[in-house]
């Protein structure tokens, strides 16, 4: 370890058009989301590993020397991060002594860390002392230096976030790894990911409705929708399929010039793609409130990701009067929603310079 | 003129799905409405020809003799209903005076009155002296006696019906004076009528939103979102045509046994055809809390016809509880809209018996 501190940050993730169809062999647009979360890598000569993940309130010291004995048997190849080795993971799990059944959030990040930590410094031959301390997820300054990465070492940094979205999730379709890697926005369809080459960055009002709700049985229930009616539906996947293609040629034009009209048609396929998403029936009284308060102040909002609930996105325009954010932010706010203004299409994973970071992050980096 | 009096009704007509997209050659369910217009026909002495409409405020009376004038030349053929005479609508247009150009309401309806009244009673050689009152549409007796007229009868009924809807609307599709002459529900599909044969009556509340709107402007705007984006809106017209058959199946299996379970398609197809029809840009805020408002109490609704206000339906089950329709009526009166609670499905055009009919219509027709 040559290097004493490393920051580095990375975007959420939201699905712009095609949830749920994407199942049925549909294409989805997956857009990166300008919260990020912050990393701060700090070298330390006491040879503990420190995990500090205090949004996840998981904070756990380890003894790098006692985590030598599940070392992997094989030479590991930091280079070759396509393969999860599970024994590597089950001895980790008897290692920090949580069964296999336990898949609490903490309990994955730290299994996700400590195989990452694992695997990459094996080939070095020694497990150094390093503390690791992640933020909440803020917007990011406006004038953040980041260092550039080679093509090479952002395959590998996406292949490594793969395997600990295996880890997490079991079986990742890998376009939340490549969006938080990447950035910008992704077409995804039938496991193929093709990166947009060139998209606007557009503003946005996030909103958690904070309704619960469970992805599984949501789309469970898409499923029973289809087959019970297969004619009536079938279209409907169709025309979503036809919306995330006629949103990505929008984009794409906007990328050279953005006109007002580009945002009408992104406002209306918003518009379309959230009745469809109440056809499939995982609309929610809260998403519709959603979409009335800010339809009311002209803005055009949709669910994102496995609706009933959960978060919905609301397109803002550059000439957007703050007045009605502000106002639709209030409205909303007093509906018991969080809101967010921030931004979808923003730049992937960056390191940043500690000079250059916010310092409410670099605060919460310190903890 | 051997019958002194002759008492009927017909009902009236909403389209249970299919509106909009009939225009582009899908299938189309029309229902008749048990909201009744009842006419009463009486023969006078005084050889004047009298028309009491007092729900468009229609009170006129000509001298028999004085219409003479304008008789067709030729011979008319009261069995042959099927061409429109437009020699003899100009010339009672002449006769009542009235331009050309003018298409209010009252005067279209004396001019096809006229040009019945002309056509049925040429062939006998004289034009006797005959009242004929209208009524407002109320909701018929719970029983009524009704005459029985042949296949046939039904059939010049039904003609000359199409008739008055020429002069009424220029090129009508057929559909209303099927509907109002043979009741039940009836598949449009291309120019094609086909009376569905076995169909339940089904209660609904009718809601008048009382929004003004243009069914031009809205056919209008539907045609232009088809042009705009029509690998997006073809496949959610095929979704509402396959609505229209999947409720025609749903409608003849509870012809023989209605089970709850019908009653769950038939709201689940009304939610997702309103979804789509919002889609069409045919949607409303008016419609939106019509739909909000029914839901919270459980009721599923949709809007009939051109959409943009005007009028929604909502299906009652037969174990509807009555205080949710109550409550809901109630608030949808506060949002200014008007409501009945009536059924689709109903008899069509009747001859009722002076003691069977409810002596509320009875004191209107008296008037």
């Amino acid at each position: 370890m040559h290097i004493k501190e490393c920051i580095v940050s990375a975007p959420g993730k939201a699905i712009l058009h095609g949830e749920h169809a994407v199942v049925h062999g549909k294409v989805a647009l997956a857009v990166s989301l300008n919260l990020r979360t912050y990393l701060r890598l700090e070298a330390n000569p006491t040879g503990k590993i420190g995990i500090n993940l205090p949004n996840i309130s998981t904070f756990l010291s380890f003894d790098a020397t006692a985590l030598q004995s599940p070392l992997p048997d094989r030479t590991a190849d930091s280079r070759n991060a396509k393969e999860l080795d599970v024994d590597l993971v089950a001895r980790l799990r008897g290692f920090i002594g949580v069964t296999d059944s336990n898949s609490d959030t903490s309990t994955m990040a730290v299994l996700a860390f400590l195989y990452l930590y694992m695997s990459v410094f094996t080939e070095s031959g020694e497990l150094p002392g390093l503390t690791v301390t992640g933020s909440h997820r803020p917007p990011p300054g406006d004038l953040e230096h980041t260092a550039r990465w080679s093509s090479e070492e952002m395959e590998l940094i996406n292949s490594w976030a793969f395997l600990g979205e295996k880890i997490i999730h079991g079986n990742p379709s890998g376009v939340d790894n490549a969006v938080s890697t990447w950035g910008g926005m992704l077409r995804y369809h039938a496991g193929k990911i093709t990166p947009l080459s060139r998209v606007p960055m557009l503003r946005i009002l996030l909103t958690n409705t904070k309704v619960p709700r469970s992805t599984k049985v949501l789309v469970a229930g898409v499923k029973e929708k289809i087959d019970k009616f297969p004619s009536i539906m079938s279209p409907v996947l169709e025309s979503i399929d036809a919306i995330s293609s006629m949103c990505q040629q929008t984009l794409n034009e906007m990328a050279s010039e953005p006109m007002p009209e580009h945002y009408s048609v992104l406002e209306e396929l918003m518009d379309i793609n959230q009745h469809h998403l109440d056809v499939l029936g995982v609309g929610h009284p809260s998403l519709a409130t959603l979409c009335r308060v800010t339809l009311g102040r002209g803005l055009h909002s949709k669910l994102t990701g496995a609706g009933g609930g959960g978060c919905g996105l609301t397109l803002l325009r550059p000439d957007t009067d703050p007045s009605a954010i502000h106002s639709a932010t209030r409205e909303l706010k007093d509906c018991g929603y969080d809101c967010w203004e921030t931004s979808i299409g923003a730049p992937g994973v960056q390191q940043h310079s500690r000079s250059s970071v916010k310092e409410e992050v670099l605060r919460f980096l310190n903890h």
